[in-house]
């Protein structure tokens, strides 16, 4: 069995390596090709925690993989992250598990390509400046997807917390140096969306955390943060506004996100206003963006499809390299 | 993280502590104290193989666990574990996998405990004579079982296979010497069964491995193999010779064994003639053997509060004794 951790997974897979495998993940998503039984979820009311396995199987490639992701809110007190996770990956010839992966990292990066994804396929060629809302744990993967699929200028940063928004900011400045990209803390929410090319919103919040009028025509938006019905990051004033909603899988943003379920309880919108899945563009079955004026919104909730997708492409790069911890 | 190889457990574990796990397990169970979802099932139609999902939580420990575990037959061919496995081990007050066990090893170690929770609670106290009917993964533990629980003079094992059943029966000689029990290779079943005081099937057989009329008065039966409602390994004769019936989990064995269920569609038996589960026993809350006359019989199909306990236990043992490979 190969274990490979955080650093090993960074020596051999580039954000821009976890953007394609989310790009073949979202495109076996809509033809079916991958089986992921409905996740199993324990709850630890004692903790306010939750057990997640997510399994998936893609026959074709002879691979499946089981996330293990569990959210104890309470973590962050004691120092620990908030959403601990494992990914074992298992050859689909002999049932034979083959490879722990460090399944935070995993989660993280693949949560960051599918923005990194929907930037790529959505955003207009030439962007400047993005917006990041939100310095959690999956900011950071959010931040690199953005400047590796756009040569942006500026990427402003914001979270209700100015400390940690300025920690983050410097932070990243340093980490991602090599982009090129100005990494700023903006005082306001408001500061950070006017005139960005591209938006991502990254937070557990249940009420919107931007205003849908600061938005630009042309901008791109990729929210991440709302995996369950009650929370709602997204103004959905700019769901009128938007000339196109695609999703990772809209199947799985419709049992999950307060984004989406909310706006159409409230009948702001309906689901004639979907474009589809971010795998039919990939297909050339649906229409991208048709114009530098259009605004795009695009909502993703995570299938398990991409970390099997992900977990693979490591361990194949990782065991070519021979890069990891050998056990067993 | 910790790592726990085969031959790291067996440095810390023994079959008297498995059997001790077991019966905690099968208390908790009948308490009602372990939460374990449906194990989540993804056919592998190409290779005949199943991956299969065991989660499990009980909330008094603070402890998880989740056991993959792959059923392939094919491996077999291969010189491959026909169900390769791992347990993962997490921590119930975090959310963070805190080991990582070798799960075909935890699995043949608990499947065996069951056997011996059931002989060391129900089989007479004066046992001289064993049979052990199947030669394959799991029937080792078994073996080892049945000689840790009660003092045996001789163990007679039989399979299909003569030559598989006297290299079987050689090897556990030399493993299971310092027990002081005979194993010798039987040429029927009959011959196995004729006299034993416990006899236990290990087979995935889907026709009674044994002929119910050569089962002496006063033993003990343990039925291990059918976990699918076509097997039946059991001769269905031997129930209503059997003073008593008792279960892992009646649940459980109700809903995938063909040992109980083809009988009770036949009429052979119907549930009045069931004693209860080995916990209420435990428990006190029904009796057990009442005189060396009776005919007992135990079904098992395994439960994931099984795993939990054993990895748990094993898990504390390995790390007082500094034992495991430590990762990440």
């Amino acid at each position: 069995m190969l274990l490979l951790s955080r650093e090993d997974i960074k020596k051999v897979f580039t954000m821009k390596d976890a953007v394609e495998a989310d790009k073949k993940a979202f495109q076996l998503v809509v033809e079916g090709k991958c089986d992921s039984p409905i996740r199993t979820n324990i709850q630890a009311p004692k903790y306010d925690g939750s057990f997640l396995f997510m399994p998936a199987y893609v026959e074709e490639m002879d691979t499946a993989s089981l996330k293990v992701v569990n959210i104890f809110p309470h973590n962050i007190d004691r120092g620990l992250p908030s959403s601990p996770a494992q990914v074992f990956l298992i050859d689909g010839t002999t049932g034979i598990v083959e490879a722990v992966l460090d399944g935070t990292y995993v989660t993280q990066l693949r949560t960051g390509a599918a923005t990194g994804a929907a930037f790529d396929l959505l955003a207009k060629k030439d962007c400047r400046v993005g917006a990041l809302i939100g310095t959690g744990g999956q900011a950071a993967t959010q931040l690199e997807a953005m400047v590796t699929v756009r040569d942006l200028e500026e990427v402003r940063v914001y979270d209700m917390n100015p400390e940690r928004t300025k920690a983050f900011a410097e932070q990243m400045n340093e980490e991602l140096k090599s982009y090129g990209a100005r990494i700023v803390a903006a005082a306001s929410s408001d500061e950070a969306v006017e005139g960005a090319d591209l938006l991502v919103t990254v937070t557990p919040s249940s009420r919107p955390v931007f205003d849908a009028s600061k938005v630009k025509a042309g901008a791109t938006i990729s929210c991440v943060g709302a995996y369950q019905p009650h929370m709602q990051e997204m103004d959905p004033a700019i769901l009128p506004r938007a000339s196109k909603i695609y999703f990772d899988s809209e199947e799985a943003v419709l049992s999950e996100s307060g984004d989406i379920l909310i706006p159409l309880d409230e009948g702001i919108i309906t689901k004639e206003d979907f474009t589809g899945d971010l795998g039919q563009l990939i297909k050339g079955e649906i229409p991208g963006r048709e114009n530098d004026e259009e605004i795009i919104v695009f909502e993703t909730v995570g299938v398990a499809t991409q970390d099997l997708i992900a977990a693979k492409a490591i361990y194949d790069k990782a065991k070519e390299a021979g890069i990891g911890m050998i056990w067993g």
